[in-house]
Formats: structure tokens, C-alpha cells, sequence
């Protein structure tokens, strides 16, 4: 029984797995990208992207990854659904167990899997995540019409989804763990001058209050004015606690990398997760993993900047890197046709 | 006599420091984009580019360009003629002495100056150039209608030229040293399936023939079966001699650094005059060059891949690390006040 061997698959679908398609497909590589647990990535949840270049008056984040993926079909790039639940990455083929219970074998492997949302810790997210809870209020602003809101966190992604979240609650509240945003200038300056936003400073959410029949029906917060509260609060200092009416609630508080797969691979990563890669001589960079074959893209190796332009450069050049690796593994095999015969023969 | 210090100038006005310029401007740091001596950098020497992200039917080259510049004007760029002659970078403020014979004094500064067309040193090529003999098809290709035209190179950019050269000229023939082209599988597809170029293979230029009154007549072109001929042949070796009678000649060898400003500063630059940026602990790449203050974006830094849509990703990570160094640059002032009042006296 012998199954096909592909040139390429690329886990993610978002901005750098669709980038690292064009490329791939128009290298006739003819590449499979695993759209994932969420297709498109997570430029999916935001609204306006101003500050990819190439957009003046600016795109939808969903149109850009509409727009990338319509040109990566133009350029033969095949789409699945599912995504890598384990990989063994120790040779040729690599071999991939999907999460729809498939195996794929692959010479090559771009990881573009992304970073996902985090979650607080409260309590009742878990039975609430969905109901009235969400990481997305571009996904999810327009249930709560007329509701008063929270938002949970103090960077450029919270500022954002209070800002498009001012379109339908009738109030949203930023909470924010310390007196002071981490958000860019910008943001927190339109954050702050919108004056449909308000802020609790040194507070934490605690507790999410509801049920998924009725959805979120309220908050517990505390807070101290040295900040970081919640940690205090665990510890039995003294905090204030505060019960609030609210609707929804908004998770903003940053991404971890999708690499679970890639724990027990040859792939180096970080303590935080991130894909680690390593640049060799004179390059300024390099998509290339520890493992021969694997490359990667996206926010899954990029924990600094983290932009949609960056994502689709990087996903060009795992492309270029992959394309070049497959080549010199050819051009071996052409000159030593007896290992290739030998693994014909496996 | 004060002159006013700048936050940040953007040399260069390519994908890089246009991309830089949307982050910078909408970081608030109000930034001042010098042109150049080529303003829009290489991609307005393309004519379609299909593989930047977000655009499926392709976008022109030029036309990406001018959205670039609108967009970043729309944050507040302002974008200035003229390129940097020299520059003391080492230490606060950065002196900038420009071709306009201005001076600018900035606290940080982005070196986007890209890459500039490579000649061959063909004889005549100075007389010649820009009197038939070219290194951009777009923008002169349409002078060539009925004539006959060489394309010297084997890569991309001489596949993508000649393709596009056939829309004017009688025939064009593509001149490669070797017996194999160094495009990639696509271009190259592309340009063999065409039927409207011919190659001339193990051949090399080694002179344009004609004046300035009435452009290029001819050229010599040598030849051996073993490729590389016109170091045999200037080694006296037997090679092949043919002239050939063409109205036009592109060269398409590639580009070198526009770094020669950067020779007699801290800023390290390798053998070949890219710029050298030095990834420190967990990052992935970093734009921040030997010199304080002044990061590097775009194919001054990438001798590697040289895309458009990897240009546009560096740039946004410039911008963001200019903003971050800028950002505990005043926070230190601020901590410091004494040393702020003692560069206030010099």
C-alpha cells in the first residue's frame, strides 16, 4: 500500500500560510494548506487593518484573508480542513496524524499555525466561553446591542475591540491590571478621546456570573491600587470587590503559540512555545526549524511583532526556504539514485 | 543657532521604508521619508506583481508603490527629495548630510535604501546607458517597438523582462552565462513556453555597440560550451565571437546595496556592503544595526529573498523597533533629567 508523498504542506491558514501558498503554489509545489482550528488566523477577529501596506483606506481583516486566499487558489493551492494533532518529524517522509483522524506524508512542512487567544482564569469561563464570553468582538460585538460590556486587557488588541465594540453596547468598560496601557500611542489616545470608553484601573476579573441559557448576566472584579489585584486577592490581601451588571465580556489579553504538535518533534521551541529558528552565516534571517524539512511563519515564530505584514513576509520566505531545501534534497537524490531506490523500497 | 532634531527619517522610498512610514506615522513619531535616487525603489521597475498578499487578479508594481505613499501620507509621512551623502552616526543626535546639500538631524533613523541594478562592464556601457541599453524593460521597453533586444541574465527579473520586452520588440534573445537558468521553475516555465524569446546560452556581452546620436547598433556577444566565456575569453582562451545587431540591450544581473554612505559609520556592513543586523536572546530577527539608533530595512538588509511583500514585513519591524528605542531613549531622559539639560547645552 503506498501512499502519495507531497511536496508541501502548510499548517494555517492565515496570513502567513496563505503568503507561504502564493509562493509555493506559483513554485509549482503544489502545496496543501491545513486551514486549521480557525481558518484565516486570527486577522479573522479584527476589523480594520490600516496598516497593511498596500491599503490606503485600509481592509477588513476577514477581506485581506478572503483576498489571499482567492490568490492562492488562483496559483493551484488545495485547502483542508483539520489541523496537525501529532507529527513525527524525525525523517523523510514526514508524517502528519490530522485532527479529522487522517494521516498526510509530506517531504516538506511549513507551520503557520498561529497564536490563539489567551484566557483570564476566571471563574465560569470555561461554561461560558461562547455564551455571552468571547475573544472576538468583531465576531461576536453585534449580540450585544444595548448590553454594557467589559474588555480585559490594556494592549493595541484591546483598545481595538473596546473601539469597535462602542458601535453596540451601551457602555464598555477596559479593565485593565495596572494604571497604565500597554498600548501603542495611537490606540490608547483613540481609546482614551472616544469618550464611549471607560476604564477600571488595577482591576481584575475574578468571575464570570450566568449560565449558557441566559448568557452572561454579570462580573466580579477586584482591585487595588497597587495594581495587580487578582494575585493579591488569591494571596488574602485585601482588595476591593465589585459586582457588575454586565452582558458580555471580552477576553484581549494576548496569544499563545499553536505548537502543542511539535512537543515531542525535533523542532526547537521556546519555554513559551514559540518555533525557534536559527540564522546561519550571513542571513538576516531564516524560516528553517531544527528539524530537516520543517520550516515555519507567522506569530508562531514572531512573539515580537506580531503584525499581518509580517506574517506575510515571513510566510514568503518559509516558501522560498522550503522550495530551495526540496530542491537540494532533488538534486541529491539525482546524484545518488541508490538511496533513492533504497527508500523505494521501505 | 538650534536646528530642529527630528524623531525618525526614513532613507528611501521603496516597499521598506514606505511600510516603515505607515507604522512610524501612525506611532505618532512624524516621520520624513527621504526619496531617494530612484523614488518607489525596484518594484516600480515591475510590471505585475502577483505574488504580494491581498491582491489576486496582481497589482502593478508602480501602482503598489503610489498606494504605499498615499497610505503613509494619510498617517501624516512627509516624503522629501534627495538621498543621505555621508552621516555621523555615532552618537546623539544622528547628522545627516544629503545630495540637496541639506543637513537633517534626527534621533533615529531607518536605512531603507534598498538595492540598486547591477552592470555588466560591457565596453560602452557607460557611453550607452540610458541611450538603448537599460536596466529596466518597464520603463523603457516601449522605445523598442521593432527592434531587436538582448536581455542579459538567467534569474527572475531577466525572465519577467523578457517577457514583458516581447510585447515591443521584433525578437528578444536572453543572454546566460551558463547553460541553465537560475529563475525559478514558474519564470522560467513561463519564459521558455512563450515562443517569442530565444536563448543564447554559455554567452556573455562584452560590448554595446553605437553612440548616443543613434543609440545601440550592435553588440558583441563571446561564447564557449563550457559557460563563463568572457573570462576565457579575456584570458585569451578560444571562445566564440559574434556580432549581433540589436537596437537594445537590458540588463537584468541583479543589485547591489545603496550603502555606501553607511562605510565610515558604526553601522557593520558584510563583504558585499549589506547592512548586518544582529538578533539578540529569543528573537527571531531584529532591525537594529550596530549603531544606535539606526535600524535597517528591505533588500539593504535581505540579500536573500528580496520580495516586496518581505520588504513591506521588515519595514513594519523597523518601525516598531525604532519606536520601542525611542521610547526608553526618553524614558531614560526622563529618569535622568541632568544628561537631558547637558545635551540641551552643547
Amino acid at each position: 500500500m503506498t501512499e502519495e508523498i507531497r511536496d508541501l504542506v502548510i499548517a494555517g491558514s492565515g496570513v502567513a500560510g496563505l503568503s507561504a501558498a502564493v509562493y509555493a503554489a506559483r513554485a509549482d509545489l503544489d502545496p496543501l494548506v491545513l486551514e486549521g482550528d480557525e481558518p484565516g488566523g486570527q486577522l479573522t477577529l479584527t476589523t480594520d487593518v490600516e496598516n497593511y501596506l498596500g491599503f490606503p483606506d485600509g481592509v477588513g481583516g476577514m477581506e485581506l484573508i478572503q483576498r489571499g486566499k482567492e490568490q492562492a487558489e488562483q496559483f493551484g493551492t488545495q485547502f483542508q480542513r483539520g489541523s496537525i494533532e501529532s507529527a513525527d518529524l524525525n525523517g523523510q517522509p514526514l508524517d502528519l496524524s490530522l485532527s479529522t483522524g487522517e494521516t498526510l506524508r509530506t517531504r516538506a512542512l511549513i507551520v503557520a499555525t498561529g497564536a490563539s487567544a489567551r484566557w483570564v482564569g476566571a471563574n465560569g469561563e470555561d461554561e461560558l466561553m461562547g455564551y455571552g464570553l468571547s475573544t472576538c468582538a468583531t465576531c461576536d460585538g453585534a449580540f450585544h446591542r444595548g448590553d454594557d460590556v467589559l474588555v480585559i486587557g490594556g494592549g493595541d488588541s484591546a483598545m481595538e475591540e473596546a473601539l469597535f465594540l462602542t458601535k453596540f453596547a451601551d457602555s464598555v468598560t477596559v479593565v485593565h491590571r495596572r494604571d497604565e496601557l500597554r498600548a501603542s500611542e495611537i490606540m490608547a489616545d483613540r481609546a482614551c478621546d472616544n469618550g464611549d470608553i471607560e476604564f477600571a484601573w488595577n482591576t481584575e476579573l475574578v468571575s464570570i456570573n450566568g449560565s449558557q441559557e441566559e448568557g452572561v448576566a454579570g462580573a466580579t472584579l477586584v482591585s487595588h491600587p497597587d495594581g495587580h489585584p487578582a494575585e493579591k486577592y488569591e494571596a488574602g490581601e485585601d482588595v476591593d470587590i465589585e459586582e457588575v451588571n454586565v452582558g458580555g465580556v471580552f477576553y484581549a489579553i494576548g496569544h499563545e503559540p499553536n505548537t502543542d504538535f511539535l512537543r515531542d518533534t525535533p523542532v526547537a521551541l521556546d519555554d513559551d512555545g514559540y518555533v525557534q529558528t536559527s540564522t546561519a552565516g550571513n542571513a538576516w534571517a531564516t524560516t528553517a526549524t531544527a528539524a530537516d524539512g520543517v520550516f515555519a511563519a507567522g506569530d508562531v515564530i514572531d512573539r515580537e511583532y506580531q503584525q499581518a505584514v509580517t506574517a506575510a513576509g515571513i510566510g514568503s520566505m518559509a516558501a522560498l526556504d522550503a522550495e530551495e531545501w526540496l530542491e537540494s534534497v532533488a538534486a541529491a537524490s539525482a546524484e545518488n539514485p541508490e538511496s533513492v531506490a533504497a527508500e523505494a523500497d521501505d
